[in-house]
């Protein structure tokens, strides 16, 4: 666990090259649709003819890959099959054949909560950092969980299928599309590794990735990071996508990352951050423009507009833009059109037909102001155009128009150019908003919300000279032939082949492991020069190695050694605070001087001997007469016998014979759980935790509290470092007071911890951290050593003893002067 | 110009404490407002209790300061006098004299467009990451400007006064407040450096800096940024903000910062950027707590919510995360009131219209809902709290409820807890995009968009232990108390003294000169290791310093040997363009061997000793025949001549007596005017410049294509560096194409250049980073020397010069092999 080295799930040799393994895409919609013969009522294709599916499918066929998505139709028989593609079909889907294709069948509702609620409903704007239109809703949530669920367990069938077909080999890459799937990768990374299925995660989004300002927002933002870095590699369009990414990994999960390589670390493993720029299908576009017939038989200029019709496009802006063109520069007048077509989506969702609406009056108004006898400054077609219409108005067009007020990337920018062949070319003017804005310098840059600035920049594309216009033409041709999508197709098969090399000409891949100068920025603030410390440790997972049996789990030498020096140090105090009964952790930390808790708090011993034990509650007084007396008398036997600790019953089994063990331990876990205990497993015991409200949040409060009295928080700092979900309780407690560790080594783990940590060995860097810190402070005078702390605490205890000797379980705990226990202190 | 060290206006000498000048404040309005009494027509003061008009009042009294603001009322007569305080007011602003207050007066329609549209309507939306509720409206911004002018001025005046009054001694600080005054700094600083008042000028943001993503939305916003940093020291109230400032300055304007210690450089002033989070009276609303009457007569635990009714507190959130909790945890019905506070605000606005009606339908709604016989969950009070009732609810609640959508600093949660004397203290909760939030770790952290998880919040903070409260309340009213209102003006004002210190505990307060490493980062990634580089570079400013007599700017030696070197790598191509006439820029640099450009790139001058000068346009033809003729006429005589250049005239009298020069040169100029030309000065000559659409843009083009041919962008790299606003022609056409550096030592300067630079030392190191970055390169076979370029050229002159020998003012320049002159080549 201790290196940072990334172990991807797959573990193919170097040399392997990934991209002729096969390749599962994993996408909210298949390539294609499903419609229903309205005649026949059988089930037909319709193929999609994006840039996306044209570089993604032929690499899917060639490979026998599969692809696994929404059908775009709910079936009612979950048996109905998929039929193969018309044998006329010549789109690159048609090969796909339907034993390829794993659809996604969820219930209706549902998935109109995941998809027009989630999705398209939070997510969109969310990321598009139009906020305001969030809308941030459980039951949306839970619906997205669920149906990424759903397709996690498709795609881990569908990798069931490939393993079974191919032995040996490069292992498959299983690529996750874009936000509506931002959660299967986790689970799907759960399954491969249970069942051991060899394969590679990949995610690419295909929008923006907002700022962590924006991001946060997001009331399960924690979740959403986490399922992404399920994955081995992550892509994003640009490279102000992948860096605002890593931003909240390390401000939300307290990830540690590398922002000149591009990387995250998260549960041991490391996740390459990759922009990937998509880019459209160059030559094919080429060809279109080629073969179009002129569609447009006008003597004036055409500006042109191509755009789904929604709220991130800034179509009223633009609209407006042209008319304040017309209004400061008349001399367009009758020589300019704007050819705007608004291809319908959404058309169920009330925001996107209000924007009909008004995109409709606005359109009604400009024209019913400018229009001449034989001329209408707009042509506004509200529908979808066939491609070989598009390329012609991409071609003939004199100025193209992509001034979106935020957009992943945007391709209506890269079509217009490809279809720019006519010498000499028109312009392109591209919002600074959208990712093709970052990538396409030659464009005219337009702030979409300005309108006379967008005015005077339209104004400057009619009036560029053909030299300029050639220049900047040339030149975004030219870069976007090179990186067209199938160039997008390679750099991400590229990028997945060099996941396990150690550097490459893309960047490193792996964080180095944890060294001491990594805890320098974030201790150094917090722990200043003149506090003490407080170090509360967990034992099993954060000092020492999960081991397959408790007894094997020991101490590593170091770290003993590291912690035996701390515990010298005057300004340092130690408490190990752990789920295993307080003797057993002593003995297996072997360090006196310090503080141990076992039980999860429940016991306590003092450096000095004495011990706290948490008082029975007064609702379990009875029942745990009745418990010690039934175990008394069902199990004692056979040397087994049951120890009152107070608000502990053990029942230990030790020096019973082994055969006569386990019935006996049976018997006794079920009295136990009959008296309404929990029963817990000790070394040759059980033990019987009552059902008090005690964890070790309330623990280290009164651990601190005992030792350095009531303002213990306005003197000396805390660190808290555990793996296990009941520090949880101490990192909430804690949460502000202390500087808060969470070891972890899965991806999916949540916390409330600031900062994770992979393995126990960065736990030991962070030790050493401490030690060198306070080695280098100088000796105060006056220092509360731990001595004195003691003093503190022993006249609190006695302050304290005064009062209810018992509480009840869902009071307070023994902790405040007025109205608290000291509990059962024995020595 | 060469070093980057704080050039403050202020001269002070290191010791002087700045604390101890006097203070000008600057705020939209005054710590008072005026109001005119309706019976007797008298103005009259009404005075402000707010947190910061205490702490700042008493500074600005006691240092015999003034107060520049708007009094809160338009005045119609511009004369009339501002009342003296009332003998009985004993609040902080009491003590102000009339003669120390500015009142700015401004037309009202003009004040509303400022206030209510750009300051309220833009700003007070796009900083608080509500980008779409913002409006961009061009008028507003042109108003916002007005009034800062307004602001401006009445503060140079103001300080006019305080330079009269005491003479010596500290220089004053002049401190702006907020979002309403972003550009006044700019206008204050351009003023008192032609005055030569001395002062030091401080800006504070009362509300958030947005991310740079939603910040750049705003079409103006270099304006903002530049009219901030003209301030020496620029406060926000937390770190992050102050990284998104820093952000914006890099990714905007091109600005060189130092993150760690929190500087931006800019026209070679540092400024230094500071979180200075602001706090409360903490020991007045400890003593109004004490002495405040119990108000709630309740059994009922009270959760208290006091806000401006604003979007951006989220209040229809909280309601609803409030009726959540009656939802899931009934049994705080009848236990729990929630008693909400809504300050009426800004309610001439729909926007907040609309608010107040959902606010009141949901207050129903909710009521009707759960209220029973004897309880109602919710008492909505909407108005205006004094301050003693107001201290009652904040000592007597049992839970604070902070939960903006986002909120600057947020002063309830520091109120609630400064008032929360009562044994065992309430809860406060507050929502992590608060400044607060990020401060006040001991509060429970809300994140209001999830009503199930705010739901969860409240009822954790109601079922809180003693103990956990007591901790909790300690830790928050501790740090409270050290940091109040008084602290923060403290913290102010030191940070103000420190500015001239090189590093104290603040942190360094100047940037380190440009070295040869700082273009690395920019530099490398566009120029990699097989493209040839075409620098084009101004002269005067740029690589020779500005000197009082053109024949004075002489080129630094070691600039010329670096230029030297360079032009003998066969992979860098020079070409200085110059507003000079070319013999003289050829004559002042003194290297051969490279391509010069005069008057702005119309002459060209090729290093092998060929020449282009722009032809005259065909419609200035005749108009330059009848200029000739009439120069030749009325002013050739003494010695004096003229020189036909094509699209120049140049008149020189380099042989005419002294004594006679000027009234020869005034009718020469005067005859130029007259045709429609620009008269501009050479030496001992004046040229007549005619008005040709030609600029040192469309000469950077011509000029590299002839060198590189019609694809020169696709195979060169260019670097552009000038000081000058023709510069700017440039940088906008090679925009995208080029890396380009403004040289401005101004903080006004707007450039499109990527990349600003302070002096012409910097322009040294850069050239230095080029040699470095060439002599690395191995050398390359093939690769294309001057030499084959030139070939190239003359290869495409010849091409072009079968086109149209003249070309007309507004086509295109002659470029295009389509349509394009060669323009007259003349060796």
């Amino acid at each position: 666990m201790g290196g940072t080295r990334n172990n991807s799930v797959s573990n193919s040799s170097r040399s392997a090259c990934n991209s002729k393994g096969s390749m599962i895409v994993v996408s909210n919609r298949l390539p294609f649709i499903l419609k229903r013969n309205e005649k026949t009522g059988d089930l037909e294709r319709k193929a999609s003819a994006g840039g996306l599916v044209t570089a993604v499918a032929p690499v899917v066929i060639r490979c026998g890959g599969l692809w696994v998505g929404w059908p775009g139709i709910h079936l009612e028989d979950p048996n109905e099959k998929i039929p193969e593609s018309d044998p006329k079909d010549k789109t690159p889907t048609a090969g796909l054949l339907s034993k390829k294709i794993v659809p996604i069948r969820a219930e209706p509702n549902l998935f109109d909560s995941y998809y027009n609620g989630c999705c398209n409903g939070t997510f969109w704007p969310l990321f598009h950092s139009m906020p305001d239109r969030a809308t941030f809703i459980a039951d949306h949530w839970k619906a997205y969980i669920k149906i990424n669920k759903e397709f996690a367990e498709k795609t881990v069938h569908a990798l069931r299928l490939l393993q079974k077909e191919k032995d040996g080999g490069s292992p498959p890459i299983v690529w996750v599309h874009d936000y509506h799937l931002m959660l299967a990768a986790n689970w799907i990374r759960q399954k491969v590794e249970e069942e051991d299925i060899k394969c590679k995660l990949a995610f690419f989004l295909h929008i923006p990735f907002p700022p962590w300002d924006i991001f946060r927002l997001f009331p399960w933002s924690d979740e959403v990071l986490q399922g992404i870095l399920g994955c081995d590699m992550v892509g994003f369009h640009i490279t102000d996508y992948c860096l605002n990414f890593i931003d909240c990994c390390q401000r939300n999960l307290g990830c540690r990352v590398d922002r000149k390589n591009l990387l995250v670390e998260l549960g041991g493993r490391t996740i390459c951050v990759r922009p990937l720029p998509i880019g459209v299908p160059f030559d094919r576009f080429v060809q279109l423009a080629q073969n179009a017939k002129p569609v447009l038989s006008t003597n004036q200029k055409v500006i042109l507009g191509v755009d789904r019709l929604d709220y991130t496009k800034g179509l009223v802006h633009r609209l407006k833009a042209f008319e304040r063109l017309l209004e400061k520069y008349p001399e367009h007048i009758e020589e300019v059109v704007l050819l705007q077509i608004s291809v319908p989506s959404r058309t169920d969702v009330k925001e996107y037909q209000d924007l009909k609406e008004e995109m409709d009056q606005l359109v009604g108004r400009i024209n019913g102001r400018f229009t001449t006898p034989n001329w209408s400054p707009i042509r506004y077609i509200y529908g979808c155009v066939g491609q070989d219409e598009l390329a012609a108005f991409y071609r003939d067009a004199a100025v193209a128009l992509v001034t979106p007020l935020r957009d992943g990337m945007n391709l209506v920018a890269k079509e217009f150019v490809a279809c720019q062949i006519n010498k000499p070319p028109g312009v392109l003017i591209v919002s600074p908003f959208a990712g093709a804005g970052e990538m396409m310098h030659e464009a005219l840059i337009c702030n979409p919300y300005e309108l006379d600035d967008a005015a005077e920049v339209i104004h400057r594309a009619l009036m560029m000279p053909e030299d300029e216009r050639t220049v900047r033409m040339n030149h975004l041709r030219r870069r976007e032939q090179l990186n067209d999508v199938d160039s997008w197709m390679k750099s991400f098969l590229k990028a997945m082949d060099s996941l396990e090399e150690e550097t490459d000409d893309i960047g490193a891949t792996s964080i180095p492991p944890v060294t001491i100068d990594d805890f320098d920025e974030y201790l150094s603030k917090y722990i200043g020069y003149t506090q003490k410390l407080a170090l509360l440790l967990d034992y099993d997972g954060t000092l020492a190695p999960i081991a397959p049996h408790p007894d094997l789990a020991t101490l590593p030498l170091e770290t003993k050694h590291t912690l035996q020096r701390l515990s010298n140090m005057s300004d340092v105090y130690i408490a190990i605070i752990s789920g295993r009964n307080v003797d057993n952790v002593k003995n297996m930390v072997g360090i006196e001087g310090i503080t141990y808790a076992g039980n999860h708090g429940l016991e306590i011993l003092h450096p000095d001997g004495s011990k706290f034990v948490h008082p029975m509650p007064m609702e379990c007084q009875d029942k745990v007469v009745e418990l010690l007396k039934s175990l008394q008398e069902q199990v004692c036997r056979d040397g087994a016998w049951v120890e009152n600790k107070g608000a502990l019953l053990t029942f230990h089994f030790r020096e019973t014979p082994l055969a006569k063990r386990a019935e006996l331990e049976a018997k006794a876990r079920e009295l136990i759980a009959a008296a309404g205990f929990t029963p817990a497993p000790a070394h040759c015991a059980i033990e019987a935790r009552p059902p008090v409200e005690w964890d070790k949040g309330r623990a280290s409060i009164y651990i601190l509290r005992t030792a350095f009295g009531l303002d213990w928080c306005e003197r000396i700092r805390v660190i808290y470092a555990g793996d296990d979900v009941t520090d949880e309780d101490a990192m909430t407690a804690l949460k502000g007071m202390a500087a808060t560790f969470r070891i972890a080594s899965s991806t999916i783990t949540k916390t409330s911890a600031e900062r994770r940590l992979s393995s126990t060995d960065s736990v030991l860097a962070m030790l050493k951290w401490v030690e060198r810190h306070f080695s280098r402070r100088k000796p105060r005078a006056n220092s509360l050593t731990y001595k004195s702390a003691r003093k503190t605490r022993d006249t609190l205890q006695m302050q304290m003893s005064y009062h209810l000797p018992t509480i009840s379980p869902k009071s307070s705990p023994p902790m405040t002067p007025d109205k608290a226990s000291s509990g059962s202190e024995s020595s």
